[in-house]
């Protein structure tokens, strides 16, 4: 993994660029076939394209009657068959109506439908039209909304509730998917205890390997749940070793310089890393490499830099590894609710809510804590250098548009 | 269910409001305990209090050296100690300081952190503070971010990584959740055919039903698959007594006053039914009511109908019957990207992008298919009795807000 070095701050930018860039050099390129409803969450391998005209044949968009325009005399017109949703109807006798109801398919010879709301019977049962008609009123045309052997959802599509229902309304049952990729998550530090285990002095828990795990599955990740490693060298060697195959290798804490990270003396026996200094608040420190060729990130431990070095660099990163071309979150210029008298040297992300239109960010953006957002709703952008009065604008990031 | 019938359009808000007090009336109270690993998506039944103070002691925020700022002359002090993030300190000796390390508990007797590009050893290896030192500096105290007994997310909150990140970093392992709402999930109509089938003629494919189940699966419901209905009153009547204990019944397509509306019948034989008109676009006819109790939600099958109506009103429904009190999704006030000359009688919501900045929506916005949908980043609202010129600003709801 080389142009990971970079002496001084680098801007998000640059570094979403590089590890994009990344991403695209080990693609997952492994598909496999999977049914609709195993296919949430997943990314297609084969672009996705219509057997069929949508809709199949003619049909009414009304409960009504169905006559062929030519034949209209403006008399009235005995009706000759009935034509349900589902049913294959007999072709028009000339001379009569037919009548259908919403959906059903329009006979042959027929090409306009009256809503039965404009109609009457008369005594014979006749259908009398009160309005003038237009042909083609009220018919929806074959493959008006999609045609045979059109592309409907290309490659690298993340298939959703809505994707699925296209799918299954163009007759497919299976997919064609990318393999879901397979991360790694570690944690490392002798300080770190897992939730329901009694604390010892000097102990914190470790909320970090929750929120990751949660949000990988939600990419649609596998995950491989490589745990708390301990502070020792051996330890760590084998615990590395022992990871089996995997796609990226994710850490929070201690993948740095220092001289008690066991983990990343490790990984660079067997490969290589480089350390980020990222020009945003929270998430300055970013670690970039490979361990016997499988690239590693580690995160900053601080759970509201994790949040964000995970948002806004390894989820764009992980989604491109399966091939999704658009992964940027959608982000909204919004007011601001707040003053920030404070030009930083680093783009701030605050833990905010819209409250009234506006911008309102956390009281306390300390990087220690998840609190700030569990409250929010979104990550607001304070660039760098930057000041901001009441009603300036910024842009606000919602955390649906990340955390899915 | 009292208070469904309306003449006329039902405004939306009604609408949402009449079926808000619906699920209030009858909301899941039955809690489970789950793991983290299992809780994503489920809803709290009883609020998460802090265990203990967040940080649990006082700790440094840097690679430094620790002293008590009173025992300090301004000379170099030597080092007793060398404190790792997960050890447990010794008080401090008088007279000296400590290495430390970001994390670290401070030890007794300890106020100040100094970090480590400011200090300079001696050739006694005693520490030279550089610069001018203030009490507390760089110190992480006690509970500054959550103290033991608070309350830090309340009954009703819905579970994602972050909250399931905060649950873990106090310790907590498992989490009382309301039992997962569950929905039977019933198609109506002989001219539905699942995917993967051969389509005969008039027959068209059943795409409501994908759309359906993996969406209630996102919002943590547990789906019962009642399949497509026959149009056949018997088959009808035993096909919704097998159903089971459930606490909604979703249908779509089909429940009307139609004559061939089987479903509509056996509802009515041995519940209530009532038929709204609401006043939106896609999306007039929804009905309400119960069968033998159980609350009934009938949406209409034009696919972006159900999209619309799931989205704004059994949605919001549904997350309310499992106690989460804040059910709307994020919207923003975005100028629009075209041109609405004519005022409806009803609101619309298109499939809509953002495309630099504005609201575009897709060309077309037939009822009749999910295309637009998939292609859509959200909805864009249109109000009734409103044109909009280019710049006016309309309201615009992330998909993403709307499909977790």
């Amino acid at each position: 993994m080389s142009g990971c070095d970079q002496p001084g701050l680098l801007s998000l930018e640059l570094a979403q660029q590089r590890l994009l860039a990344l991403a695209d050099s080990s693609p997952i390129n492994d598909t496999e076939f999977v049914a609709l409803a195993q296919a949430d969450g997943r990314v297609l391998a084969a672009p996705l394209v219509a057997g069929l005209d949508l809709p199949p044949w003619d049909n009414s968009a009304m409960d009504g009657y169905a006559l062929r325009l030519a034949d209209w005399q403006g008399v009235a017109l005995p009706v000759s068959q009935r034509i349900l949703a589902g049913s294959a109807p007999q072709p028009l006798e000339p001379g009569t109506c037919a009548r259908i109801f919403t959906g059903a398919p329009l006979p042959a010879g027929a090409d306009t439908v009256e809503m039965q709301e404009n109609v009457e019977l008369d005594e014979q049962g006749r259908v009398r039209f009160l309005q003038g008609l237009r042909i083609g009123q009220n018919v929806r045309a074959q493959g008006q909304e999609t045609r045979l052997g059109e592309c409907v959802l290309p490659v690298g599509t993340r298939l959703g509730p809505i994707e699925l229902g296209l799918a299954a309304s163009l007759g497919v049952a299976t997919l064609e998917v990318r393999r879901a990729v397979r991360v790694a998550v570690l944690s490392t530090g002798d300080e770190l205890v897992e939730p329901g285990q009694p604390l010892a002095d000097g102990q914190i828990y470790n909320s970090n390997r929750r929120l990751l795990i949660a949000w990988l599955q939600r990419l649609g990740c596998e995950v491989v749940d490589g745990g708390i490693l301990p502070d020792d060298l051996q330890r760590t060697r084998d615990a590395l070793a022992a990871l089996g195959r995997v796609d990226l290798i994710l850490s929070t804490g201690g993948v740095s310089v220092g001289e008690a990270d066991f983990l990343g003396i490790v990984l660079r026996e067997a490969g290589e890393l480089a350390f980020w200094k990222l020009a945003i608040k929270p998430g300055k420190p970013l670690t970039c490499g490979h361990y016997q060729g499988v690239p590693v990130i580690g995160l900053p431990g601080n759970p509201a830099s994790t949040l964000v070095t995970f948002g806004l660099l390894a989820r764009p990163y992980l989604l491109r590894r399966m091939g999704v071309q658009r992964v940027e979150p959608l982000a909204f210029e919004m007011p601001a609710g707040f003053v920030w008298s404070k030009a930083g040297q680093r783009r701030e992300y605050l833990r905010a809510r819209i409250e009234q239109g506006r911008v309102v960010p956390y009281a306390n953006q300390s990087s220690g804590v998840l609190r700030s957002a569990a409250w929010a709703e979104g990550l607001a952008e304070v660039l760098e250098g930057r000041t901001l009065a009441e009603g300036d604008r910024l842009r606000f990031i919602p955390l649906s548009e990340l955390l899915g």
